[in-house]
């Protein structure tokens, strides 16, 4: 038996477009004679679908569009997946389905049984969980089918919940010969890694092959990896699809590719997944120009490289707009960075619209000492340019800002913090260094002195980071452990042998700047908790 | 027997704060010999906390607090709230708990059956449904207990949600005397009328007095009315709770008051949810002044009435930024209605701010015509000064963006619609005069010029709003239907008789703007589904 893995990109909500995609990969699949033809997760409208699933019409929607699906299905299996109407049991009103069509005829639906509420998962404000099993034979194989999160309660990898059935245990008694699984698994740093885990555990248990078919892309804050996964009857793989790009995946089951051992994550995925993420974000929205501040830090530098990569250097335009506090050495970084990258680069001074705010501002400000105002003033100057280049050229500004900062409210709202994106605000600072490394592992594209020079936003006479904030290394290590993974105040000093006023001002400046968070512009998500999708805390509360 | 209905306001996540409040009602109460206390929905934790739920350390404070209450119920029955970790059950760790005191004895727990899981609530993401009817006796009477949404869905009144099992028809086979409700239940236009019928509804099933104790006061973005129900057996309204404030309401089930006639929703009640969105926001976060914008037209004179109800008149600084494009009869207004509020005002012009980034601009525009980028500088230059006055000075700054505006992107992303709060964003244009025509009911403190005149955002030269908008009677009717309603585009068309082209152009851009919206600050909501919380939908997406 042949199988086409489809690993496809949809774009959230185009149905139309969506359904061409896989019109043309069953049309492919029928040329090279292959038995059957799995997708993604929500194929038809992309996974998540937000509340565009409350419109009846794009449910209607996507009933037509199957149908045109089943039409060219001719002598094959297509499995795909799509929001139907709930017409008979429980709480809400729509399903997340499979529909299994065979030789342009639907013969059944398997509903989702276990739907993830939790992190950037919502499926319950939306869909009721399926109660039975579906199965189906084809060449004498009998062939079970699951959703995503259907696997993963059976390796143990589910967040705060524990389902009171598990479709794996049940299937496990129906003697199935072969599972597949439509997924749409965002990606994190060791997460495809869990996926061929989560595939193994099923497969020793039923005894059978599982197929698990990924969605790949990025949707808004979310990124897919693919890495669509095969491992035969005895948990090992055999085969993983592309990571970070569409494939259609050929699985010989009569002739398995030989095993292949896991892969490693490497920092290189996490580049990848952060260049999907900026290249998806522009092309879905029909953008092709970026535009960023270039500081001479180097925060913006690793978002420079990340976006040349993604939209190609002549669609890049940064700008370096120093101020009488920005260091000569800054102003050279910059420019050497925008050259070895061969992007378009220009200088803005920032000094003399300074001080006409200074002086537009003096009566009010009268006997009062320089303070914060003064440097947020310049990071939203910056922040206003950017956002003029942006309107006049059509750029979208990308935002710098990342997790270390955002964190601890060590950003300017509406300054530094703006713009469309926000490329690195889910990577630590620690993290923005060794994705820097990484860059310059074969010759050096970020000038050294950014990577080796003391961090500093340049607001003032001679600031660093460290004036106001920890060591990263430490501070990180407290992001991690707070924001990640939930300990407390107790356990992070009593774990990580700190002192408790450094711990506690950290987790007292994490919720004091929740309300600038709350107007950052969205983040890729590539960690197992970003600040923005997945995380909701309230800004006026008083816990601690 | 005599029974507290406590109407309290408590601040989220501040456990110790709100079980000193609970502790204090509960000293009156024995005082005044009462037999039972009824709290709202999560007493201790104020309702929603959101993800401070997931902190184990969050929900272990309460059970710790929770013994203080025991200790102090001294020959009285109290009914509180509170997050309860799930041991036995079903998917989710933590339970939406109401516990039962009598006479410093816990006799027992009741855990919310229906959870919902739509619009601003999230329930399913962290509790499980409970699954037992609680019963006790008082006085020979027997009394039920149920959490906010279960006496809901016997009235109709849940939004695209079936539970399978309703708790007031598994009670009315337990013959109770009384049923007791704690809820949380948010503010919207008419919605207090709703809680009356639900409980009628409740009481003529049941055959019993229905009590239901509401959360009062504003967190973050939901407003909660107050307004907490008694009805007797026949479902007659005997006593209804203060609206907008802490109330502790006496019931006598023996001696009830005189049958009610509902109370009609009028202006007032929306002017004095804003007004309590307002104060709670400034009072709980620890702040007391506010800035503003005053420009003349008709969305600042609003939010300005509104702060200073909230905040009182010391504590307003109002600030008219004009240009060249500001007619003179706005600069006029701006201070007519300062000096008719009593409020702080100064005058501080844009223009040489807006001439130096133009020159500082021009050599990156060349050849560029002018278009709204120059729109958006102005509008942008304002917020930078509103920003650097909240940061020299401790204000807050109040965003006077509307739902129409917002709807369309109307609005300068980091301009107008930037600050800590967005006041009326929620409230749409023809709203906003009907609310304006309420403050001026018996006297002119909107000076009439702000009324009559055209809306314009003097941005250029004799700019008019209908330049880009429709009329906003006819703009605001199609918003109604989309964004509350879910009509669609075909349905709005053919039930309002509108052109298709203004239809799609409307509904297109609510989709197209969606990013600036996630940028906006917390909006207090007012209606059925307002831009913020409750409302989520992707940027990258394709539908229509």
């Amino acid at each position: 038996m042949k199988i086409i893995v489809s690993q496809i990109n949809p774009t959230i909500g185009d149905i139309c477009a969506n359904t061409k995609k896989v019109i043309e990969c069953i049309d492919l699949a029928i040329k090279q004679d292959v038995d059957l033809i799995l997708f993604p997760e929500l194929t038809l409208c992309g996974y998540p679908p937000e509340d565009l699933v409350l419109h009846e019409s794009f449910i209607n929607s996507m009933h037509e569009h199957l149908e045109q699906v089943v039409k060219v299905s001719k002598n094959i299996v297509v499995v795909v997946g799509l929001v139907r109407k709930n017409t008979s049991h429980g709480e809400k009103p729509l399903l997340n389905s499979a529909c299994i069509i065979q030789d342009q005829k639907i013969i059944g639906f398997y509903e989702k049984w276990l739907l993830p509420t939790y992190d950037v998962f919502d499926e319950r404000r939306y869909f009721e969980p399926g109660k039975t099993l579906f199965t189906f034979n084809l060449q004498g194989k009998k062939i079970g089918i699951t959703i995503c999160e259907d696997v993963w309660q059976h390796a143990g990898y589910v967040d705060r919940t524990k389902y009171p059935r598990d479709p794996i245990v049940e299937l496990s008694k129906e003697n199935i010969d072969l599972l597949l699984n439509l997924s749409a698994s965002p990606y994190r740093f060791t997460k495809s890694d869990l996926r061929v885990e989560v595939c193994q555990k099923a497969a020793r248990t039923l005894q059978a092959p599982v197929i698990l078919c990924c969605q790949v892309g990025a949707n808004t804050q979310i990124v897919f990896d693919g890495y669509s996964v095969f491992v035969d009857e005895k948990g090992d793989l055999r085969s993983l699809g592309k990571g970070f790009e569409e494939d259609q995946m050929l699985v010989d089951l009569q002739n398995p590719s030989p095993v292949l051992t896991k892969k490693k994550e490497t920092l290189e995925d996490l580049y990848k997944a952060l260049v999907l993420g900026v290249r998806d974000y522009f092309h879905k929205l029909g953008f092709t120009k970026a535009c960023l501040g270039l500081s001479g830090g180097i925060d913006s530098a690793l978002v420079c490289c990340i976006a040349r990569e993604a939209l190609g250097s002549q669609n890049i335009f940064a700008i370096s707009m120093p101020s009488k506090y920005t260091s000569k050495q800054s102003k050279i970084d910059a420019e050497k960075l925008a050259d070895n990258l061969g992007i378009s680069f220009e200088e803005d001074c920032i000094d003399s619209l300074f001080t006409c705010f200074l002086e537009n501002l003096s009566p009010f400000f009268k006997e009062k000492k320089g303070d914060v105002t003064e440097e947020n003033l310049q990071a939203r100057i910056r922040g206003m340019i950017l956002m003029a280049l942006s309107n006049k050229h059509g750029y979208i500004t990308l935002s710098c800002s990342n997790k270390s900062e955002a964190a601890l409210g060590y950003t300017t709202l509406y300054g530094d913090s703006c713009g469309g994106l926000g490329v690195i605000g889910d990577v630590l600072k620690t993290d923005v260094y060794r994705l820097c490394r990484w860059i310059n592992r074969e010759k050096e594209i970020i000038p050294s002195s950014i990577l080796e020079k003391a961090p500093s936003a340049e607001l003032r006479l001679d600031q660093k980071d460290t004036d106001t904030l920890p060591d990263y290394a430490i501070l990180d290590k407290i992001l991690m452990e707070y924001v990640e993974n939930y300990l407390s105040m107790d356990e992070i000093i009593e774990k990580h042998n700190l002192p408790k006023e450094l711990v506690w001002d950290i987790i007292r400046k994490i919720h004091l700047s929740e309300y600038k968070r709350r107007q950052s512009p969205p983040i890729l998500r590539i960690s197992k908790k970003a600040f923005g999708v997945g995380r909701r805390y309230p800004i006026v509360q008083n816990w601690l």
